[in-house]
């Protein structure tokens, strides 16, 4: 059949997310007819994230400098800390562009199921941080499942004691949301919710 | 946001088939928390795919070897030419094993949308290897599209003068097909081509 480097490189490339076994022999064809265009210059990129991305010290955000660009950005609020799931959440946070504080990536969230407790996560480093004082407020930006919801709870359990102020996103219709087709759980938070207009 | 290294690797990840820019972005941090396991391995695969996989000159087949596995294995049986589209129907046929003859990869159908010509596909060279005598058969393995047939018919009133038997895959019911989820065109060709039980 094909030689056994390519089955090597499609063997590796169906792992990825989302690819499969056919989806990888596409890739690696596609790759192999433009190999000046495309080939070379996807293997040259892949090696320098490899060889260049560092995962940040201080918030656990990927990136070639050390710490990252967000912590050593001075006109970002340091005092303002969002808690993220992984480093995919922080960067959908940035790119909205909503939030101007800093992150701390907890490596996942808590799962019994996947026998994922407090210590496999950067939990205690968050409560360092937050006991040096100048900290003003923990965002939990967790996802809105059933884990990411105890590990809020867990997470603000454990901040209680510190004083600072734990917050929350706002849960409720998401924007260009149809009421039609939204599940009962958002429209029973989006009423209980409710707000002033 | 992230580093412009990785937005790079992603862009051109983003750009293979079945992949967008989500999924690749999906990739390329799954890659950074595998940088051993997975990353370092995926890289090194893939430039020996690059390095060392060439066109073979006589079928068009992907291989390190030139002329292909293929082409040099003395049992395959070099009179019998098997035309396909690209590579990728070759390899099936490889999967499937149904076949021990020689291919010929057309690189493309013709397509008058697309402007794929007979001179843009590698129709010449096909030409002069029945020209040579020591060709029985050439077997159409094209895909049943419009373009596919088209492809065909062009190719068999080419090779009509040169006297070589040629032949076509078989149309029909695929095997698991339950009749009542086929295609119209497919059940009327099973039925046009019935054959003696």
């Amino acid at each position: 059949m094909s030689s056994s480097e390519i089955e090597q490189a499609i063997s590796l490339l169906s792992k990825l997310p989302t690819l499969g076994p056919r989806s990888a022999r596409r890739a690696v064809l596609f790759l192999l007819t433009k190999k000046e265009t495309h080939f070379a210059p996807l293997i040259s990129a892949l090696q320098s994230v490899h060889d260049n991305i560092k995962t940040c010290p201080m918030c656990g955000n990927m990136d070639t400098q050390t710490p990252c660009a967000i912590c050593s950005d001075a006109t970002r609020n340091k005092s303002l800390v969002c808690v993220v799931q992984d480093v995919a959440d922080l960067w959908a946070l940035e790119r909205a562009g909503a939030f101007k504080g800093v992150y701390h990536v907890l490596g996942g969230v808590l799962s019994a199921l996947d026998g994922i407790g407090p210590d496999e996560l950067e939990i205690n480093s968050l409560m360092q941080k937050v006991s040096t004082g100048d900290i003003s407020e923990v965002i939990l930006a967790l996802p809105a499942t059933m884990e990411g919801q105890t590990t809020a709870h867990y997470l603000s359990d454990r901040l209680a004691d510190t004083g600072v102020k734990v917050s929350a996103l706002s849960r409720g219709v998401p924007v260009g949301g149809e009421l039609d087709y939204l599940d009962d759980g958002t429209l029973q938070m989006a009423f209980k919710a409710r707000r002033e207009f």
